[in-house]
């Protein structure tokens, strides 16, 4: 089920309240002020409470919102609860990085294939996940993994895509910087790590 | 000088159209519709068109926005125009694919410092810059680098910070899953990765 009156917007910014309640139930809170959640993840308190207005959650007054339910309801409906296992495809500087990333177990996801082109690195382990040659992607259907990560240099990417799609994967976190084309019926998201700092200097006082 | 009246949620926005700017101008693009921009950046029209009033630009009906105006003026709202000089502390996976990683080029950053604790990393060369002893950190303010790009581990994080600030960086790129503590005059923006997998379900067709 999809919720489709939730805006995009607010669809990108539930994973950042999700860490946020995940981090204070950690630390032992039961239930958390839209103020105080704004103090957790930077975002202005009226936003937060707009944002979870979509899902009928006004929390209670003097009290706040249940850090648990949040997080239950966040998690169904970005279908967290549901699809979880991914697949990586180019284990080089960037694919190592997003291997050894904790941030990826924090959403509950678990990378449970690695793919390679290289000889070298085939057959080794590597955060106790065998790599296999790329040629295994279409076995991805059969182990019910419909989550792929491409993290291979651009000219690469759009062989590995169409790999992915092969395989009956149906959604694309993408890490090189080109575009990748793909069939209707398959999100792709595109990650451009530098994105986040050409924001930094608005934000640096004038030196 | 800080266009004060412009939302955090637009300032956000400006790099991604600054880079569907630039490709469109490095296709020959001389203008461009909100609607036909909407479509490079995956933003609606109506939004593109409200972000572009903050700073003053309704376009030319039935002709569109000036490309070349419109990344002029987002260069000098995000201050691109004057900070670009970067340095990277850790060279592992991570720092790796960051100096690997073709877009920090595209908004006009050069990492120019790059700095290890490794005895076995320092002194090599990587995209042309020399690794150096971290130590080296002092000399930034006398290099004019104020920005930081941190890509260590966890537990190395703050250490790297507080040298960062101590040598006059203002503006702190955070790749370590843990927050860091700063003065209120520098600001960092913290990275996560794995954030953009976590809204990848949500758009995915129900197997």
């Amino acid at each position: 089920m999809r919720y489709h009156k939730i805006p995009d917007e607010t669809i990108r910014r539930l994973p950042i309240y999700l860490r946020g309640l995940l981090s204070s139930l950690k630390g032992g809170q039961k239930s958390i002020s839209s103020r105080d959640l704004a103090d957790v993840v930077g975002v202005n308190p009226w936003q937060i409470r707009k944002d979870f207005s979509y899902f009928g959650d006004f929390g209670t007054p003097g009290v706040g919102y249940s850090i648990e339910k949040l997080i239950k309801q966040i998690n169904k409906i970005l279908k967290l609860n549901i699809v979880n296992k991914a697949a990586l495809v180019g284990v080089g500087n960037l694919g190592s990085a997003v291997l050894a990333y904790p941030g990826f177990k924090i959403y509950g996801f678990d990378i449970t294939a690695v793919f390679d082109i290289d000889p070298k690195k085939i057959g080794k382990k590597i955060n106790n996940v065998t790599i296999e040659d790329i040629s295994n992607i279409r076995t991805l259907r059969k182990r019910k993994i419909n989550i792929g990560i491409i993290a291979v240099p651009g000219d690469a990417a759009q062989g590995a895509a169409d790999r992915l799609v092969k395989a009956g994967v149906t959604g694309i976190l993408n890490f090189s910087p080109l575009r990748i084309a793909v069939p209707k019926k398959v999100k792709v998201i595109t990650i451009d790590i530098a994105i986040d700092l050409a924001r930094l200097p608005y934000y640096m006082p004038a030196s």
